[in-house]
């Protein structure tokens, strides 16, 4: 009896290729794979359409290593931008956070990652001589780490802060506390205790 | 100031793009995302392919409904198949699962989906009217059942039963009962109890 696979070649390989997404297993793959084919091909068609575009069309910004089009992106290239203080954060998506709060007019560096000793990622992968290489500008006066409140997260910053400060650079971190509009009882102890310790005259 | 948007757009639409994956939202598009383009590029050229090759490439198989890159499929077209007995499946995955159980000769008819009247699909969604055409061929002589064993998955193997049934076609069910290979301890007292009812002569 010849080896007859029931599945056409395309849809194996669809299959297969969408595990390189992420947390998708077989399983989710192939669900995704009979839903675009099934009810969505205009979106199957959009999303190669997108991937091939990105893959071609983004590089790493030479000044933050934010994903960008051309060589510098529009942020670091904005002459309204306070060049004096950098931002350091871990994603994009952090940086899209930040620059929502209308709180920050300087620049940015992405380290597009954080450290993760047990994942092998270390200050090595996440080319930590090119930010420092950017904050020694001259310019910058100020670096504000501004990673994730997560163990790895402060990990990050702790070790960036150290390597930061022995160059002679100011350094500041995103203060903790108790999250606007939150009411206490729903709060976390941690954070309360961080709160607590460093409450601000009123 | 000017409305400036740190991301470029590449990476927005890809962003996007992710979402028309079924359980992608936004945070799980951006993770995707940013995973291609900074770990695996690769991946995201293939899955780029795949999905233009998929489209462009699959259709239904006129016969079984089941993905195809011909009018008529490699099994449906597979002359050592048994023509008289028609296996009714809810997904392609359903199919390669009783194939590799080496224990089914017959043909398929691949439903893509199964009555879930709260979700709108129905009985004119899953194109019922094309599996009644293909059981009443003159050849098919019984139907066999294979929907899954949730609640979704019964309602429409009864649904399909009396359609079948009302044509004169010989319908069954898989059989239910205690999994192969597993401890009664650990089987859950529903399936125990449709293998008492179902239990026979030893
Ligand atoms: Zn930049
Ligand atoms: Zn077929």
């Amino acid at each position: 009896m010849e080896p007859e696979l029931p599945e056409p070649e395309p849809l194996t390989t669809l299959i297969e290729s969408l595990r390189c997404l992420p947390g998708v297993g077989l399983r989710s793959a192939r669900r995704m794979a009979y839903h675009l084919l099934q009810h969505d091909l205009r979106g199957a068609e959009q999303l190669s359409h997108a991937l091939a575009t990105a893959v071609a069309g983004l590089r790493h910004c030479s000044r933050c290593n934010g994903f960008s089009e051309d060589d510098i992106c529009v942020t670091c290239a904005n002459p309204k931008r306070d060049p004096t203080l950098l931002c350091v954060v871990e994603t994009p998506a952090d940086q899209n956070m930040i620059e929502s709060s209308h709180g920050y007019r300087g620049l940015y560096y992405v380290l597009m990652g954080r450290l993760a000793p047990l994942e092998g990622v270390g200050p090595q992968a996440l080319q930590f001589d090119r930010l420092l290489e950017r904050a020694a500008d001259g310019v910058v006066r100020e670096v504000i780490l501004a990673t994730n409140f997560t163990a790895e997260g402060e990990t990050t910053a702790h070790y960036l802060a150290e390597l930061l400060r022995s160059r002679g650079l100011a350094v500041s971190r995103l203060a903790r506390g108790v999250p606007a509009g939150s009411e206490l009882e729903y709060v976390d102890a941690g954070t309360i205790a961080w709160a607590l310790m460093e409450r601000r005259g009123a």
